[in-house]
């Protein structure tokens, strides 16, 4: 099985860093390439970042689908062109955010997904009731630090994600947390520990369910929403 | 007041088009620029036309923000590119299809929206559950005909609107029409006549609030979901 | 353009306030008329207040459609007797509430309304839902203090609302917030300024909108919900 | 125990008609009285009349209240001036639309109600959802006939909800029936026979619900939003 | 008429103290027979009981059935086998989940009701949509007693419901609360008078609504959800 | 890798059918067990069948517990007894309606589910409201066959599926059937190719769902809806 993983964004190190993670949970059979566009914003942190990175990320898509891939992960949370994507491919793709957030409705009566600032709460709460999961979105727990911040200051933002948790758990019922910021894996098990929730880290779990997918020969349906395009001119 | 104009798509004809119809209804003392991207698709009809009119999109919301325009209005239904809009913009955008289904909302129980194909009924169902009117939301009349179809056989389009109409009357109680295809704005009146519902035009209908909205200096919210995004590098 | 505004209470005073205002912001060529009937509750603060004003506000309707205005404006939030005089009137009837709560759903993601008492807050979040936007719905600001008291000691009732809305940034993510008392519409500069969100004065928003619907020749359905009522003896 | 029953229509014939049903299931402890307004429209057929009905009735519940009775039953569907009554009225007053929804959805997944006009429609749908009972409202079964001649033409009647009805059992999933018109209540065996649905008669669930509200001695809140409404000068 | 009440654990203490709360307010002309099976948990605290439960309970619904009762009551919160019971029953069966929650939405705007613990929070949540009253659904009080506690420190837990109910009227607008544990009833008066709120006894207002049911002839409709089931081979 | 497998019938026939599928999509190094339990119904087609099933099944969780697997799949659509199995399981339990709706629900924007007969229709219904999707849910697909005709009558299932498929994905939009009934999965290739929809067979979907779960090492959370019931005595 080829599995086709893009990241949106045009961070090569946060590339090799998916790659990595991806690399050591594949199957031994697994074929993995993991790729991010030439241009396009260095890291996606607004929808005006997923507008730019759009056309950049459909030619990945258009690549995949050319070269025989079996699956494409599309890993950025919020999901960006993940309806465009699907529009153009013939093979199946998967965003990391829906993935996570309809496993994370079967895993616990409520889940919590994590930001990096309070700006981005509105695309989480909206994002649960596009994905159909709003009744069992509890919260979103913003950390108030920048990807940067919490890449340097690692026992900081694991500090801040425990003592939101903990505060979710007691007041609004969260039982699993759906780590919504890259960089926040390692802290998984960690956190399970302490507050007794399950912790979803986002690429893993889209992975696997990419790879059951491809395995069974699913696809998404390409009869109505996301039918192909019709031909277009393009200036 | 000076209204900036925006059609998505790369169709000079579809924009002189807009221009004359608003030309048309636009008080005296308002001074209207209509423009259109030089790049990207001709016609916006999928999710990905969408996200490639992305981001030639935002250049031009850039640019009404430093000729200082008092309102943007952003005359393609589906609202192509707005949250972005909305979030790099310091002045207000308008997009079509929000502002004519919510006024929709208001002037009947139930609407419907006119779509070309049955390809498109999902996301005008998600869209409206989007803008949180889908209590208002009836159904998607779909016209089985292509945009140039429309342009090139009024009687026929007519005709059928009729019919899909009246059914959507008697079957869904729908008293309010949208027509959300290009091209259908002049059979208003004789559609409001024959079927006793309101039609409604999206494109003059957001020009109006837009004007409304520009004369009490209102503009959208910057503190959340809109708030200006981080600067960022792009590749 | 003839526009007529209803204050559906017997307030003379109040029927004066709005006059003012409106007069500030109308255009040269609309002509305005405000008027309030002569019996019923000199305040409206309940729904037995609206039940009391009921029929007065009808015969208003009535005379508004009899002597050719072009547009009703129904000046009371909670737009008391609004679904019927939709269905008296055949001129279009546009209630402030309806009109600045779906004016606050375009202009942010979550609005909150300021009420005086806690005993209205489920009038407020039912007329949220029954308008079909309460996904936008966040909070209702209450502020423990009666209309009079507002007017008597204005500093403490935009401190009040200071507070409040601060809060409801934080803790709601309140993006816009309604006034939904009468009296406030001067503080608005000043709370958009210390907390960065929209202020939304109902009665300016829904004139302005009254107009735009008039200028375009538009109303509301009578097919369905607002048709008409059949001919009745009243004893 | 002593229940007011109020109609809210000038129609005596009609308070006739249903101090002789509920006189006919009442428990012989039970006193009851039935009363009509003096003055208002002789049948509630709209808002409008709703509306027009109002403060009559609202005396009425008020005198309910001075002479001591246990409960108020208020005999219409589509419960005009209900919120305003609780807010007046010390002692509890039932719907019989909200007490036959209520018990509609316990009694089945889903319930239909039948009305005289299509026009009705919206208000029968919008009622469910304000009463919360949404989930279980299936349609509205329009009989295309008047209230009068329902009574004139009893076979045509009882003929139009069956057909109406069995298609709803088949199409729709309809198990319970709300009469949600007067006069229907006597084919309610013949229609349960026949469809195998269940069949409710508003006034008369309703009545049987007071009784039992009453023997609990409960009535409806005070602290929110039914309580008392402030004193008002009424010119 | 006759009415059966299953207490669907094994507790006889428990089952005595529903027989003599409803011996108490039952009419004089009621013959009431109140059970228990005898196998299965001593109490129902979590679904695991809920299923051990239900095949014995299920016995009792169809002995009822044999010897011709008028009605059925199953008397625990949380409604255990309800769907069940009402498919193999042909005579009425009562949740007093189902009963005390459509109650609650009709006297007051929000309801809360009473827990245990923490972990019948989730219960309580979609227990609420599932009988469709989710809409006033405010909040589950959690008293973090267990149900031995409430009984052995009575002081305690009326303490803890006054504390956690007072804060509910403030803070989510609370206007009735549901006791969803047993043994509290004798508090209802002394919380009602203390916070204005109406607080309703499950079992005592089930049974009443029983009665009406009954007396009305009404059933649950058996014509879909609750069809019988087909006949089945049981090893 | 070692997955428990639970048909919860007692039909022998069908727990060989489903080891039999299972084994040929499970990967090489997956142990794999598929038990019945001896007692309970031999086909589950209604609540009253669930509820009897129930306590068999729950004996078998416990015994994947003891026995120390990785991962239960409960294999009866409509989860009988899922949230009792997760409450007293350590390991993770599936349910193979949660997995597939969740994962027809990323697959296409409407999906519609088969049933045998028509009374089976509300347990989807709420089923789908229970888990959340019911944004995406389109509606059942009526067979009127039972599982013994389906067996019989393969070309007559698979003729009718289609035709209910074509109608559904015209009138309704949908875009993936899940096989909500057993002994289809054979037919899902034609039914793609000929309807162009995708189709999902819940057992194999769930059984590599599961694997996925338990090869990441996550279980459903133990924090709240799912807590391990407290110990009880059972009589």
């Amino acid at each position: 099985m080829r599995v086709f993983v893009i990241n949106p964004n045009t961070s090569e190190a946060f590339t090799a860093q998916i790659h990595q993670e991806l690399e050591a949970i594949k199957r031994p059979e697994t074929e993995l390439t993991v790729v991010n566009p030439e241009h396009g914003p260095v890291s996606i942190e607004s929808v005006r970042d997923e507008t730019l990175a759009g056309p950049h990320l459909l030619e990945l898509v258009q690549r995949a689908n050319d070269e025989g891939y079996d699956v494409i992960l599309l890993a950025c949370f919020a999901d960006p062109g993940l309806d465009a994507a699907k529009e153009v491919s013939r093979i199946p793709v998967i965003g990391i955010e829906e993935a996570s957030l309809h496993l994370a409705a079967m895993l616990g009566h409520k889940f919590s997904i994590t930001a990096g600032f309070r700006t981005r709460v509105p695309v989480r709460e909206w994002h649960a009731r596009l994905r159909g999961v709003d009744a069992a979105y509890a919260s979103t727990l913003v950390m108030n630090m920048s990807v940067l911040d919490m890449h340097d200051k690692p026992d900081e933002a694991k500090a801040r994600i425990l003592e939101l948790g903990r505060r979710a758990v007691e007041e609004e019922g969260t039982e699993v947390i759906v780590l919504g910021c890259a960089g926040l894996a390692g802290y998984a098990a960690d956190i399970e520990r302490e507050l007794g929730v399950v912790v979803i880290d986002p690429t893993a779990v889209a992975f696997k369910i990419a790879e059951a997918i491809a395995e069974l020969g699913l696809r998404h349906s390409k009869v109505g929403r996301f039918a192909f395009p019709p031909d277009k001119e393009i200036k």
